[in-house]
């Protein structure tokens, strides 16, 4: 089975939130870090999330550079990370934005697609051309493993390239701008025609930010094979509607919140007036659980409005 | 002393080669992987090559995914083969091609700036945009550190985006055609400007290709003030002039090669009918060192053609 598959039946059974575990490990309320080194506070904090959090999320983000901050320790508990999402059933998501060509391309992909950092998917970066993101395509099919290729960022700085209107020659064009996002999301289209699964999309999708409202609805008009992992909800500013207009029959993408559900403790300990320092990882993972579940409901009240 | 003015004088001293440590356990000789994991091979081959070559490479390129294919014993190989260079005085570029915003890229700075995986350079992606790079700049400044960010890459994919004409209004587009690796190339110039040291050479330079011979001297005229980390050398269709079309007075660049380095005692061994069984690191690391002194006195020559 095809984890795009199994990451659109998640979508159906438990909502849209992918969980950014993005840990570091000044998040962390102090009880869980003491007598702990960072790394390992970090994997014992990830843990009692994805067991609070296994129901009601979708899949999980594993932001790599969370863990390469600590050193070879940190990314030993990234791999455990990993491994711990796996026997659990969760869906892992490596956060990786790997873009290499050719021999470069299958080391990463035998990286990551096996062994200690053995995800469901990865995220790539496009900018040396699709010959940086064929050879993931190939490595993935014999475990059915996914890809999210960045097509349109949340962050402000997108609008320096990604926003360039180009005169590419694609279908695209004919239909207005031909900005250099959706070229790039013109040649994903093709390549998830290719090696799409029983729900219609295909292994490989696009990471969409629900920052932008102006063009939500053409893009995901434009991509219908396309599934989107979707970052900017919350913090970056994006709201559950921004992010239902990425969705396709309420399906079809998964909406990433990093920060306000790893701090969900911090507010709730000052909006309850209680001392932070008392908090524990058991209190900080049934906010995070709290969080989890507000957003969830917020995108499928968004989606059935 | 910023690291860009010691890969100046590098250059200056020891020529252009940047030696592409892709070392994959494949490419080292039987006997020198007996008796050892994949990892302590290539470390330990890695070593007996810095050792053959430190006084004829102005740099070592690492390339991480080689590493991260073996797992955390691969990363450890990694980040020693990183201290190994260091303790010989060596200059390291850490070829990660990370590419995230905000708080992600200064938790990437941090990995790659210091700690277990600390390089001299690192290589950066922009497609998220400029807000992408510049973290990196404030992480670099405290040690004088830099990175090379993709520009104009060597392979064959790179015309999908990085031709494209786009309708930006930069500094390049009233000389003509616009590309896309152009409007980055202005970005990065602007930056450069503002963290030049004293041969007036950016902190932060670029990747550009010797493969396209085409727009090579143009680029070299437009962004003076630009390093060049220069792949494509050999296998991939670069020559000793195409290299040198894109270097300055004969310096601002370093043109990278790794698997003619690397796996130079394979040819030598067929060459002069040796069995391959029969090599040894030490006759691996000598091969190298005459490939590597074979490329340097080509770019020379052809620098002073």
């Amino acid at each position: 089975m095809l984890n795009m598959d199994r990451l659109f039946e998640a979508v159906a059974e438990k909502g849209h939130v992918c969980v950014g575990l993005d840990t570091a490990a000044e998040y962390i309320p102090a009880s869980g870090r003491t007598g702990k080194t960072d790394a390992e506070a970090v994997l014992h904090f990830n843990k009692a999330l994805i067991d609070q959090s296994i129901d009601v999320a979708a899949c999980y983000k594993v932001q790599i550079a969370y863990y390469e901050e600590m050193g070879i320790a940190g990314l030993s508990a990234y791999s455990q990370t990993l491994k711990y999402i796996a026997s659990k059933g969760g869906i892992a998501i490596a956060d990786i934005k790997r873009g290499d060509i050719a021999d470069t391309a299958l080391r990463y992909a035998k990286a990551h697609f096996s062994g200690d950092f053995e995800a469901d998917f990865v995220t790539l970066s496009p900018y040396m051309g699709m010959d940086s993101v064929e050879p993931w395509l190939d490595a993935a099919k014999p475990k059915g493993k996914g890809a999210f290729v960045l097509m349109r960022t949340s962050n402000k700085g997108m609008r320096d390239f990604q926003y360039l209107e180009t005169q590419a020659n694609t279908a695209s064009a004919a239909h207005g701008k031909n900005r250099l996002y959706t070229v790039v999301a013109d040649k994903l289209a093709e390549l998830a025609a290719n090696c799409s699964g029983t729900q219609g999309y295909g292994m490989f999708g696009a990471v969409v930010g629900c920052t932008e409202r102006e063009e939500a609805r053409a893009i995901r008009t434009k991509y219908p094979n396309l599934f989107f992992l979707i970052p900017g909800y919350g913090a970056q500013g994006g709201a559950a509607d921004d992010a239902a207009l990425l969705l396709r029959n309420g399906n079809g993408g998964v909406v990433n919140a990093s920060r306000s559900i790893l701090k969900a403790w911090n507010a709730e300990a000052k909006a309850s007036g209680m001392d932070e320092a008392a908090a524990t990882v058991a209190f900080a993972s049934e906010a995070a659980r709290r969080a989890i579940i507000e957003m969830r409901d917020a995108i499928r009240a968004a989606v059935n409005a």
